[in-house]
């Protein structure tokens, strides 16, 4: 406990800029402050959404600012009145806070919460801590926050409704991804699509959420489970998770959703978009049947263009709404999701691909630009 | 029983083209088929489906032809096979046909049925009986059917499975708003959108059809009804039937989505759009509230552009979705709002403006674009 109340210096992985690789540097951590929780970041994996933020066509982005939202590790300390976690437990932090105050929270209709200021660009939202500073300084300047977590770094501090306690025997290198891709993908599935027994579904984007929403589905009891992406190379995983069909649409002489819509002989029950950008957002509503088709968005991409929508495309009988979190509500489901993993209701070691000590971050990022990898799991 | 069997000659109302007045004429209608059924309409009224089809900016539309789709009257003869109505029985024929053998049909999902054979312009379907000919002549020129009803004729026939009896004693001067209008707003605040008890709803146009969303969002218990329309004489009667506040967007110095998510603290929990259009859907979907917000759309306007969703209007949590007539199965649920209107259970007189006998069906057209009426009766 030699580090309580005092400022931490250690490693973190700085975007100073739009569009260029992140700089390994040394960062000062203050203490937590009220409600505040200081982590020691043992294991953090890479999400589209952290290349997505530091994308030149994403225009609201801030910085400097330490990335990374999807991990595990151990509490360092912790503020004045937190009471659900102490130090050395094992936690999830977390971008979707549960405060379990506000409206949203007193409601079993949503995960969203109050505590998120800024719902048209939530990927730029938690930027700062409640009492708008950062506790983040490196070479004498503030650095923002991401997403309330800012995994980026070896001890990062975070509210206290944005982590919850874990298991203590769990395998931070694992349960790391439930602190996005894989709560994401599969809560898409399970929470927002609701997807059925006996169901068709068709997943679009077959990278760490997809492949978790090709699990949820499988678990829901889908008949018919078609994996879609441009990269033939994730058709194995897809298939061994439980797709049963996989369509690149590159290799097709019609559009994706016209082959959909044969091969089911009139669309599939459930869409789920987990790609992000206007051709795959646009395939996944054509592609869902007339009468009870339903299309969950779960990606964005920066800079495309929104999908037009048709009064006819819905009046037909189509719903879309889309999925934060994959609808969980974080601080009462994420402990729950690491005992499932821990009693293999699901699998997420088919999701990590590479292993990478922390200070290789850029090439965890080229990995998965490049389509090679699903989930980089980069331990400090 | 003296026509059974010959082609009846009577009056009726014909599109010959685009844009222009209809004109009363002489026409031909030939006796039914197996399985159609010649229905002599006693009333009929104005929907603005009717007016969108012969829009210039609509270009599927198909000439000549006889429109009309809200209508009741007596069965005069039926053809082979039919044995869901016999001559004399009072009836109401739909859009919306139930076949009860098709996989839409058979699902409780949806009201959409197997019959209809184009859904991505659904007004232009049922263009011709199932014989792929029409039993329309006139002036020696066949004349197209209109959405499977075309009751602009004093004389149609309908397929089997578009039609339902109802009660000896209904009312047909009033139920034949049961035949579109009625149905389709009210089944979309009940059935699509399944408003619910103490919630906050939108309603965006007052005119039959929304006022019919006002009556059924009352009905389903809403505490706050909403009524937006750029015409402020709509809204005695909207609160009349229930609407606790009404909205012109001409009025206001502010987007009228701002407005009603400032007069609700963040929202309404459903929005009905029921007036057609680009902006009036960007409204309907901007004020719902995030977390939960649900966006049904009803409406439809020939040559407008679509609505542009961005992945995050969903994600935060809203639902988009859309009905076609209200999401009733029509032949199993006709006859219950007949039933329901003649218990009382809602109100159709109040949305009859205007009456006038059949051949000053253009006036009626004429008070509907000027925003005069709700619904004018016609009778033969
Ligand atoms: N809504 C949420 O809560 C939430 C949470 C996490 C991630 N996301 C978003 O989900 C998306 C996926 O994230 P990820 O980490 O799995 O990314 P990823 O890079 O691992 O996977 C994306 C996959 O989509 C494929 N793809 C790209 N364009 C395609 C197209 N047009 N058609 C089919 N496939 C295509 C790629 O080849 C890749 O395999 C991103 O947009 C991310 O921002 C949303
Ligand atoms: N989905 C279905 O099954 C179904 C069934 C029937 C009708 N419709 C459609 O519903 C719509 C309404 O039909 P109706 O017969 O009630 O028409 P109507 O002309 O009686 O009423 C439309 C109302 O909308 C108002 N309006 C126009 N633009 C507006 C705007 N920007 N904001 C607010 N109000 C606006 C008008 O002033 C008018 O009062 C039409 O588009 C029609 O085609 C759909
Ligand atoms: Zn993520
Ligand atoms: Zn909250
Ligand atoms: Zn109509
Ligand atoms: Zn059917």
């Amino acid at each position: 406990m030699g580090t309580t109340g005092k400022v931490i210096k250690c490693k973190a992985a700085i975007a100073w800029e739009v569009n260029k690789p992140l700089c390994i540097e040394e960062v000062e951590v203050a203490p937590p402050k009220a409600h505040e929780v200081r982590i020691q970041v043992v294991a953090t994996s890479v999400c589209h959404t952290d290349a997505y933020t530091i994308n030149p066509k994403f225009k609201e982005a801030l910085f400097p600012v330490i990335l990374g939202h999807e991990c595990a590790g151990i509490v360092e300390s912790i503020g004045p009145g937190v009471n659900n976690v102490k130090p050395g437990d094992k936690v999830i932090p977390f971008f979707a806070p549960q405060c379990k105050k506000c409206k949203f929270c007193l409601s079993p209709h949503t995960n969203l919460c109050g505590k998120i200021r800024n719902f048209k660009t939530p990927n730029i939202d938690q930027e700062i801590m409640e009492d708008k500073t950062s506790r983040f300084t490196c070479r004498g300047k503030p650095v923002y926050h991401f997403m309330g977590v800012s995994s980026f770094s070896q001890y990062t501090v975070v509210s206290d409704v944005n982590v919850a306690k874990i298991d203590d025997d769990a395998n931070l290198e694992r349960v790391c991804l439930i602190g996005c891709g894989f709560s994401s993908g599969y809560g898409a599935a399970i929470n927002t699509a609701k997807v059925t027994p006996g169901s068709t579904c068709a997943i679009f984007g077959l990278g760490g959420v997809g492949l978790s929403a090709v699990i949820g589905c499988k678990i829901a009891g889908a008949s018919r489970i078609i994996g879609i992406d441009i990269n033939s190379e994730k058709f194995t995983k897809a298939k061994a998770l439980g797709a049963t069909d996989c369509l690149n649409p590159q290799d097709l002489d019609k559009p994706i959703q016209e082959v959909i819509v044969e091969l089911t002989s009139g669309g599939v029950d459930f869409a789920l978009e987990c790609a992000g950008g206007y051709e795959s957002m646009r395939a996944a509503l054509d592609c869902t049947t007339v009468g009870w088709g339903s299309c969950t968005v779960v990606g964005v991409k920066p800079g495309d263009k929104d999908l037009d929508v048709s009064p006819v495309d819905l009046i037909v009988g189509r719903t879309m709404n889309g999925t934060f979190f994959g609808g969980w509500k974080s601080v009462d489901s994420v402990p729950k999701l690491v005992s499932d993993y821990k009693n293999k209701k699901f699998d997420l070691d088919a999701l990590v691909t590479h292993n990478l000590p922390f200070d290789k971050v850029n090439e965890a990022f080229d990995l998965m630009e490049q389509g090679k990898s699903i989930r980089t799991i980069l331990t400090f």
